[in-house]
This record gives C-alpha cells, structure tokens and sequence, in this order.
C-alpha cells in the first residue's frame, strides 16, 4: 500500500512570498503537486479546465457546497472559489504531497475539515519590509497597502493556530524551513505502520 | 534577548543507534549540547565530574529528588541516574538546544515536565536487523537479546506518545531526518514574538 501524501497548506499576506516559496517546493520535490481550485468566473484568454482552475457553474458550485465536496471556499465579489476535496484525497491517496496556497480563512477551513493538514503561515521579516515590498511591485494604491497591512495585523494574531510560521528573509532560508518542516512531518509516528517493523 | 534553545530527547531501543545520531547532530550543530547526567555511582577511572556525569551522593540525589530538581531519573541496581533541571535550563537560557539521550521511561518523564520537549524515538529499520546488530556486537548473551526484543515491542506500542520517529535505516537519513526536525520545532508560532515583526 502507497503511504498517503502530506497536504500542505501555504498561506500568509500577499507579499510574503508564498508563490515564490510553493514554486520552489514543487521543483525540488517530484512527489509533490499544487491542488487545482475550482470556480464560477469564466476562464481568462489561455487558462486551461483542469490545469489553471476547474471552471464550472454556479449551480454546480453550490451543489459541492451542500454535498460537503470542498475542502475550502470562498465567495470574492460576484465569484466563487474553492479547493474540491475530491481532486486533493485522490492525489494523497496514490502519495502525492499536494500544496495549497490559499488566504488564512481557507486555511483554517481546510485543517477543520482535514486537522493532518499541515498549516505554514509565510511572513516577511518585517511589516516595514512587506510594506516596501507591496510599495515597489506598483500594483496597488497606498490605501490599498494601508488596508492590506492592517489585515496582516490580524492575521498574525491568528498565528498560534497554524503549525508553523516560516520568515521569509531570503527564499533559499524559507524554502529551506519549508522542506525541513515537510521532512519533519513526515516522521510522525501516526505516519508509520508499526506492525511492518515487526518483523521477528 | 537571547531566543530559548530547544530540549530535544532521543530515545529508541539498544542498537537502533541513538549515540550515532547524538554525536552527528552535535557535530553538526556550534549551539547544541550534550545534557550531564547526574549519579550516585563511582566515577570509573578517566570520568570527569561536571563532564561526563555529575558524581553526587546518595543523600544530595535523594534531596534533588524531593526538591523537584531532576526532569527525570531512574533507579538502575543501587544507583540512581537522572537529569538535573538547572543544567539543562541554564544552557536553555542560554540560548543552546540541548539533547538527553535517554531510555523511554525517562523520555516520558521529561515531556511530563517540560511538555516543550521534543521527543525523537529512533528505531532500525526492522527487529530482525535490530536482532543481527546486538548479535554482531556480540556484548550480550543470547538471552539478553531475546528479552531486549521482547522489550522493544513493548516499547514500540507507546510510539504515539512520541513527537518524532526516525527509522535509522542508515546514519545518513537518520540525521537529516533528526536535523529537520529540530529545523522545523524551530518554526512553531510558539517560538516567535510576534510584536518584533510588528515594526510600522
């Protein structure tokens, strides 16, 4: 029998790096895969079913809604997202370690409803650096940083409900701690079928 | 002020090679040290007091006993063997990570009262091959080797009360696997202060 694969849930403010950190985890580690999201707005030019989102209707979201088939959701403006459960539990179930980057309140959807799910929060070493960092990229307007770092304020008061927190100062020291963490995780011993080591 | 070090406890049958990976880690790691025990038995010819134990009187060891001063100890024969609480908290403070290599019984004792621990149980990849290593190190009879076996699969049913196990298939793995743990305890929310990111 295959060992069941790690689910690694990925989140923290928009800043921190998350994508740099999941790209780099998903280079270095064959077994590992990114989960695939489902949602109701329709596909930009080039997005593929399947690979970029599962695009279905609205009707067929909420019916996953009321069959329990998501692991997380989320309604932003007129759209839904959400991770499905039945995509996540076939990749784990053949071994595959599947990463979620998802914001703070899929994520605490997503260890209610599966709690071996492994929670690493991605902060940069500093709010004055996210600051910088958000200030730099240009995509959004002061006001906007100004509310994105009050948000982050309160996530961090959230942070003693997720495993781990990993600092982003460098990605090499970030992907670095997100490895050993995975490694790590995969040493608990309700991981382990103790009746193969007995063997005499 | 200094970040507190981390209290990692390995433990695991005889012959699974816990002294192996112990004196790996230590080499490996400038801020990590051996725990001295503390005992009741004559030092032997070359041991060192404050070195290799802390060689106190019957008296004096019952005393730190009764004053809550050992994490844990054990009564082996006439002697008394245990882990004194100020050396381990002082190095600590310190800001080192100090490792007990301990037997089970007592493991459990120290995650008793000082539940921060992190408890690693290091096992060979099979009995049968943990068998063949106490045979081939030929210091114990026969009979010895069978009640050690027996002991070990009843250790191995408290595995669930441990953080970590290690399968110490070689001495490779299982020190990259020991040396990630100890990386990603170090990830723990619990182990930041959070108002330090809280800069702007």
């Amino acid at each position: 029998m295959t060992r069941q694969g790690l689910l690694i849930v990925i989140s923290g403010p928009s800043g921190a790096g998350k994508g740099t950190i999941c790209q780099g985890l998903l280079q270095n580690n064959k077994d590992m895969c990114l989960s695939v999201s489902c949602t109701t707005r329709a596909p930009r030019p080039g997005e593929k079913h399947g690979v970029n989102y599962f695009f279905v209707g609205k009707p067929h979201f909420e019916q996953m809604i009321a069959n329990n088939q998501l692991l997380e959701y989320a309604k932003v403006y007129d759209n839904y997202y959400g991770t499905p459960r039945q995509y996540v539990e076939e990749k784990l179930a053949m071994g595959m370690d599947v990463i979620l980057e998802i914001d703070i309140q899929g994520a605490l959807q997503v260890k209610q409803k599966y709690p071996q799910g492994v929670l690493i929060f991605v902060v940069p070493p500093a709010l004055s650096l996210l600051k910088e960092r958000l200030t730099k990229r240009g995509t959004d307007s002061l006001e906007t940083i100004a509310n994105r770092l009050r948000c982050v304020c309160e996530e961090l008061s959230n942070t003693g409900r997720y495993d781990y927190l990993v600092i982003n100062d460098t990605v090499e020291n970030a992907l670095d701690q997100a490895e050993a963490i995975i490694k790590a995780e995969k040493c608990r011993p309700s991981r382990f079928d103790i009746t193969k080591f007995l063997d005499c």
